[in-house]
């Protein structure tokens, strides 16, 4: 595939997603082609060793596997070598925040967690595993994951919902000398933050020349607040449902006061439509909306990623009329920040060189790998390649796994 | 493959596995073809649905398969259908009871619990996962596999130590309502009783006719005894390292107990190889030795199973001086009781009718079935399909079905 096939316009995408169905009815339908691909799931099992005969049997089971038992008992890390732990990630969730719809629970969850596995084996090549856990409790969730965690190379957490999220992925981290990487954080951050330096660059600004305003303090706009300061952006300043976040605000949860110590340099206490007074950028990663008055006070060659999940916060029609550059989550406008562009590279990179967590700076290096992929191809419409742009997982693994190097993670 | 072509003699079997490395050695070496075939591992996996443009995303990943999540919400027991769930088994395991190897630990374990779901789809097409656990507390293990259990369909313990591995059944079981099944066990206990009727069929016998002994209280002692009871053995009577089990013993543990309450009608009380004296059926599934002396103390007919492995209690050309039948655990020796013949075509079976549970009906059907597969072909040295016996899965796998509706079990 071409970068030129790769950048689909804006009526090429419409024109193609127009003829999948898209609405949403708990309704099972033999006539809806999504129920007959999905009878059966999306993934299998696949043996990669020949079983024909005895011969292959005293091989790959008794007594041959006996050999390789005592090896690893030997030396543990050879479990990466010689099983296929060190190509495979668990995708964990307990169902409570699963795409839009919320908390529909585990075996309800199955179906996204399969497409998240389908997705790393597409992108990366990276094994993966669906794990819907029957629990909510941060402890249970962390207890299990690490009894298990001997299975597997890495841990994608997906879908549960914060500020229970925080918790489980640092606990879990702190046990585990695997990457333990909540997805729904560290992969929206990681492609907002290259869209937003191609942003930047296509309209010849530096980060640290922008002021942007975060809308929605759950699991990704704390995470792509965090990696948007650890890149050096100007000020950053968070709004959740009752405002915007500042120090003065006692209702702060323990996350949410260590963004106010972080960042709304200005200090901003109102509502987030008057903080986008005269600011650069519009980061939504909410369920609420922005008006279009709002939208008309921001600085000249604003920047609007307006995310939220199937309504983005303004729509994207709206937003160019005031906008330099607009993106979304969704498929069927162009620059769609969607998470596929990071997570699989991510894990190739870290799986690559068996590192023992996933580092801001890995994080930093990938997003910047991914902004640098279509550098020479900058658009208002195309800040962000497509997820089908076959360069972008390679060049994310291949930065990832420098970075993890450099940081000293890497074990080999 | 024909049954002809799978009815191997004894010379065939022996020279084609000689070729095999069997030595022992935890020293990895790149000329060993085994640890070339173990390189990343013996399963992947496999992706079904098309991922190639915006059209197959929007129906495998978002918008669309939020409908699917919604179906299944509404009615969790879609799941069966339409994810991988409905065919994926948990390979779990702690790494305590590894072949003959013991206490290696759970990343030692993997190269066998891959090699197990290797079988498993090679010969019934189900899909699984090694779990291995970083925990032998029983309270973990269990709180764990009922956490994880929402993401598949069935459960096989696998190298569990006993008697942890009573209690690990036991209580998960109580708690699941999908099959839990510990191989060790019944996989072992279902082929022998397999054996054990196609041997008192061609020496023209009834179960009933037949006094057996038993060496070894373990997992698969306990579960060998339990079957064959439960098929209607005349008597049996089993011993342990401290000789036989009998209900004047103050030394045994619960299951010891039950078991000396439900055997040994003839109150023995001295050395497994003083029972002998007699006995019709001598079963093997310790790690102990019995002279050919005792062995020569059977009744005449007699049928000798020494499934100890690698080192059988009684070498097979011993034994075949003075019993009509031998039977052993080595692929390279006639005969051979091997789970393989068992846990696939068991849990294709359960799968298929989405059984809640594996009933003590669907083992003896299993075991049946798979003696009945060779019934017309029956030889001393061929009263077991060989693991390569194309017809035995399908067998079993009907033979489970059928007694699981029959049992009130099956869901569809």
């Amino acid at each position: 595939m071409t970068a030129t096939a790769d950048h689909q316009t804006f009526d090429q995408i419409s024109s193609s997603v127009a003829s999948a169905p898209v609405a949403v009815s708990p309704r099972v339908s033999d006539d809806d082609p999504v129920f007959t691909l999905h009878r059966g799931g999306k993934i299998a099992l696949e043996v990669t060793s020949p079983l024909e005969n005895a011969d292959d049997l005293s091989m790959a089971y008794t007594p041959g596997v006996a050999r390789v038992c005592l090896a690893i008992e030997e030396t543990p890390a050879l479990a990466e070598d010689y099983t296929w732990r060190g190509n495979l990630v668990a995708v964990v969730t307990d169902g409570t925040a699963v795409l839009g719809l919320g908390d529909i629970g585990p075996a309800a969850s199955l179906p996204v967690m399969e497409g998240k596995a389908a997705l790393f084996k597409h992108f990366a090549g990276v094994d993966s595993v669906p794990i819907a856990l029957n629990t909510k409790d941060v402890d249970e969730i962390v207890n299990t994951v690490a009894a298990i965690a001997p299975s597997f190379g890495g841990i994608n957490l997906e879908d549960i919902s914060a500020p229970r999220c925080f918790e489980v992925e640092r606990r879990l981290q702190e046990r585990l000398d695997i990457p333990v990487f909540h997805d729904d954080q560290h992969g929206t951050a990681i492609v907002a933050l290259a869209a937003l330096e191609n942003a930047a660059r296509l309209t010849g600004r530096r980060l640290e020349d922008l002021r942007a305003v975060v809308s929605g303090a759950g699991a990704s706009g704390i995470a792509v607040t965090k990696i948007i300061l650890a890149a050096g952006i100007g000020d950053i300043a968070v709004g959740d449902r009752k405002g915007m976040i500042h120090s003065g605000r006692t209702d702060l949860t323990p996350v949410k006061a260590e963004i106010a110590a972080l960042t709304n340099k200005a200090g901003l206490s109102g509502s987030i439509e008057a903080a986008l007074a005269g600011a650069d950028v519009f980061i939504g990663l909410s369920s609420g909306t922005v008006s279009e008055e709002a939208v008309a006070t921001m600085a000249p060659n604003s920047i609007i990623f307006a995310m939220a999940n199937p309504d983005p916060e303004v729509h994207p029609e709206v937003a160019r009329r005031h906008a330099a550059i607009v993106a979304t989550g969704r498929s069927d406008f162009p620059n769609q920040i969607n998470n596929v562009l990071a997570f699989p590279g991510v894990f190739r990179g870290a799986l690559d060189v068996r590192a023992s967590r996933v580092t801001e700076g890995m994080k930093l290096a990938a997003a910047k790998a991914l902004a640098d992929v279509i550098a020479d191809e900058l658009a208002p419409d195309h800040i962000i390649p497509s997820p089908f742009d076959r360069r972008v997982a390679p060049a994310v693994a291949a930065a990832v796994a420098a970075a993890a190097k450099a940081d000293g993670v890497a074990r080999r």
